[in-house]
């Protein structure tokens, strides 16, 4: 990862800024002949789009993608398939709801990088966010849309399984009940009690962080590359580099801490299908390269510090203030984060499955 | 992070196997005019050095470092100084102890890397983990000692601040403390209590997992990039990527899913030195940009499986069988990764550094 | 430089093809504060533009400029600035001619990428030529006209200096009377020869080869570093990389392969401004790094192979065959690519200002 | 490339000095399963070794090179192959002469990096031209070496075309000749004119310029990519990085510039095996990417500057003053650049080869 661009082969830059003209970004890398028409990318951009529920913003944004290059018809079949140049991707900004930003122009939110910004380029654009803002996420979901198809064994699937003090019973996990709640959880009746409490926590205008958990399965062993070119470096800055992420985990992550050497270890026994393991503590990966069994990454999203409480905060002359963010906003941005995450894996797995290809073959 | 070289600016390539001939490293980037000599290195690889105590691996290496390259003595000063061209280190392994690999050559141990190399590469150095093995860490180390120079104001500290399930008392914290014991413990009780409880562990010839804290005091507000230049994300991976480590996080870490918005942002007030935090949940970064806070990043290391019982697993060949690691090793590998830990952040900072003084000035 | 993207602090990546929707490309890196404008770039895309003269291809384009992104107007000025976020620039096709391309939809023209990018990716976009045409070289002048600002101090100039076997006199070489002719020739009466000489070579549907020559001027010394990173390897990658340049020099060039060590190393003085070269053979740079003299580089342009001629060639299911191309075409590609020269050269530029400052201060 | 390092996926870093301990190269992304030992390295470095011929500098390094990492014996085969992982190589500095430096510690050679070191670092180390030594290029010849063993169907061989204005003559060009006269000469006559010729400038203590080509047989149709990831592109930086190359062309080169379209472009036919070319200006290259026809690179580097004459300098503290270089040097470096130039050639190969399996496959 690099400034603007993630990836060593599929590459991946984004640009824009919340209330700009557009976001985009340019997919580079991306193998030939792959079929791809804007549906493909518009079905997971759907899922990341604000203002379906009453938990996510209320900003209402089509999200509606373009493809600007490197796809072409076939001159054999007519189905429009990638060329192997850089896809170019835009999405227009359509609901940059015009408003008086005089609250927040001269004060940092605290919690936002509104002071970071500011502090490294001595400005900021204070509109919606600018650059710093959510919105920029889109574009990973739509270039995470592409890397699903190189990767095309590999489902990669992600849940919320914790709201606040508020986590799912694992032994009630349904990948089927992903889609029929709000909030990407598989434990229905988790479901239902977080439906209660973020109506309480929208209500007072205040937030709440989460835990999400992303399984990628089918993929091979040998994804990866020892030190620094490791399966888990790589998903570890993919999924920090995401808006608000803290923490980031792999398998039994920081459960791996309390546990011996006995407990931890997954032990291995020859299979029908090759080798096989009796427990998955690794996370499906051991050295930094995928053992075979699911790769499984959890990350921690803070609460948003967008709310209605009045906080404390200086301004850009250096003078003591107060800040209360009236926007719309989530009350757990979290949720949106879902989709991303898978996004992000997506896009680091198809990465290094070229990668392996190009020194494996 | 790329393969077997990280860093932008300030970049890091090792080599090297832990019973090869020796492991080495070139350190590319670092500015001129820096006093450098092998004892400033020397220094910080003593602390990772084993055998140190009854608590790591008894494994005898004096990891004498030798400059190759990089370095002259100053044509007006005499003093010996970075020239601005690459830096070659050098370790000769020294006790690559003469032994029977036959055990482990054909068995893949369980936890291992030994699988996945295989799997990835048709075949594995089995000769005490090969490029696998935790002695690449201390070419990380090495290079870290020369990132210290760079950001000279920058103190980087770490400490262990939980070995099982037995965190310190984050109250009795003492920096002072961390060289008072082998575990660079800050918490004088819990070290002692960890010393019983690690010589258990060691007796019963099993091993135990552990957390890392690295703090970073000094670090100018405005270092790190947006998005996928984030000096979170790039100390995920940087932290990520050392051996058996499962889980990162940054101030609050995966705590912030359980708060709220209220008590999660850090409010600002103006100081007499410039604008100032109430807390530090955000771990000194925010918007992937450094605020002048202290940098706090936590890692969790996973028990090592190279433990006495006989664990199963299977062979090259796809057959069934036990294994049981004899060798030397550690009961806990989370001690000696303290101060690879602190290398790691002080490379992602320095790397920091050059990268927004090239794009800012 | 790798696939799309070139640079290591000042990154461009270009997307787009000939006649799909747009093209367009994303500069990361810039300085934050730099005023910047649309017209600021139109003024460089202007003088690449097609179709401005009876020697350029006839494909009307305005190629109007649009910034999506990393611009806002300064807080404290109103002046529209760049935030340190990546510009992202978009072009949309105007004249894509709406044209039968059976004739060449599967032929390869010989001496284009139509044969290699098809045994590369098993297709290839047919239409203008696709990815491959120098329609792409737009986005690297946009990107060059912010590079110029960030190397404010420097001056880079480019110029035709020869077509087909004729050269200019370089003793009448006179830079203000590039603009006074549609040759960007410093030497009147050559331009005025070459007139009568490429109108000969247009009538007849037939194409010439060039050298531009590129000089930069006020370049501090001490840009570019050691080995690998040398501004002459980059300069050689970047103007090697535009269409159908097949030859790079710099300074004295392949004309130093006949000079003695006595005639060629350029001696010095020290003058009233700082350390003077006597002759500047070296071309403004040694051992990879710039000496303070003007930098001069300069690359050979082929003819286009899109000619009236009929040429043998292949289709794509092996047949042989025979091709004419009746598109619109440049005469002497050459021409337009003096704008682009000077675009990568000011990128090259600014890319090694930042590395410098970011290495040394 | 960038700083030490070049190559994307087969990446060489390189570091040392002329005077140093020795000289080294990390080799990463080396496919594993390649026979590799010392000798297959040795064989390349011996041809570039210095002290062959009384046209090469006098300094007697043995360039012994050793393997420090990256192979094993196969556990199958007990064939010494690599691992995937990083090779480390090192060449020990054997004949460092100890000599007085205060000839020149002081002084700028002109045409030499010493001012342009000095003026980016603040200092540089003169003995022996430290980082700027063409003994660096010891360890690209052992890169090569390995990059030759991954694309094992090309053959790299080089040869010297032109010495100062002595050019060969093309219709006399054999292969086996190469081998047969102290400068790489393909043409039996030319190479005795030469021997004299050098011999007339190696008494006066001057120097000359040369010429040389490095063909490709066996590159597969297919290997570069566009825009920035054009295979010239990269063997133009690769070769322009070489000590004292001023110029690079492929193919036709710089005559392209004087072709007309229908000389320039190579027609096609249908052949046996495949798609054949009816001439070969492109030198193997369209569009960036390979033909399947030989590859073709030519460069031209500049006499060194090390010469008996006395010449114009200043030295460190700006005064004007004089310099006569006496050490030992080479009378045409260019004779030496034929197998470093091959070397960079197939390491650029190697590079694109997995890069290209790595999107296509």
């Amino acid at each position: 990862m690099s400034f603007n661009t993630f990836g060593h082969l599929f590459r991946v830059t984004t640009f824009g800024e919340s209330h700009g003209v557009a976001i985009g970004c340019v997919v580079d890398g991306c193998p030939p002949q792959i079929p791809l028409v804007a549906d493909d990318i518009q079905r997971d951009l759907d899922r990341r789009r604000p203002g379906q529920s009453r938990f996510t913003t209320q900003r209402q944004e089509p999200d509606q993608v373009k493809i600007l290059s490197g796809v072409m018809e076939h001159p054999d079949t007519g189905v429009q398939v990638t060329t192997g140049t850089p896809i170019g991707l835009l999405i227009e900004n359509a609901d940059q709801r015009s408003k008086d930003y005089s609250d927040i122009k001269d004060k940092f939110r605290p919690g936002h990088a509104d002071y970071t910004y500011d502090a490294k380029y001595g400005l900021r654009d204070y509109r919606g966010g600018g650059r710093s803002s959510a919105r920029e996420t889109a574009m990973r979901v739509a270039a995470g849309a592409i890397a699903r198809k190189i990767v095309a064994g590999v489902t990669v699937r992600g849940a919320l399984v914790q709201v606040g003090p508020h986590a799912i019973d694992r032994d009630r996990w349904d990948w089927s009940e992903v889609g029929n709640n709000p909030f990407f959880c598989p434990d229905k009746t988790t479901a239902e009690f977080w439906e209660g409490y973020l109506d309480g926590v929208r209500k007072s205008g205040s937030s709440i962080g989460a835990v999400i958990e992303i399984v990628a399965e089918g993929v091979p062993a040998g994804l990866g590359a020892p030190i620094y070119g490791k399966l888990d470096a790589d998903l570890a800055s993919a999924l920090m580099s995401i808006n608000a992420v803290k923490g980031v985990e792999i398998g039994a992550g920081f459960a791996a801490a309390e546990k011996s050497g006995e407990e931890n270890a997954d032990e291995m026994r020859m299979g029908n299908q090759g080798p096989a393991f009796l427990s998955n503590n690794a996370g499906g990966i051991l050295g930094g390269i995928s053992t075979g069994q699911p790769v499984v990454a959890r990350f921690a999203v803070k609460p948003t510090s967008s709310i209605l409480t009045p906080r404390k905060t200086i301004d850009r002359k250096g003078a003591d203030t107060e800040i209360m963010t009236k926007g719309r906003h989530d009350p757990c941005v979290g949720i949106r984060a879902v989709p991303v995450g898978e996004a992000m894996v997506a896009c680091v797995l198809a990465d290094h499955f070229l990668r392996h290809r190009g020194q494996v073959g």
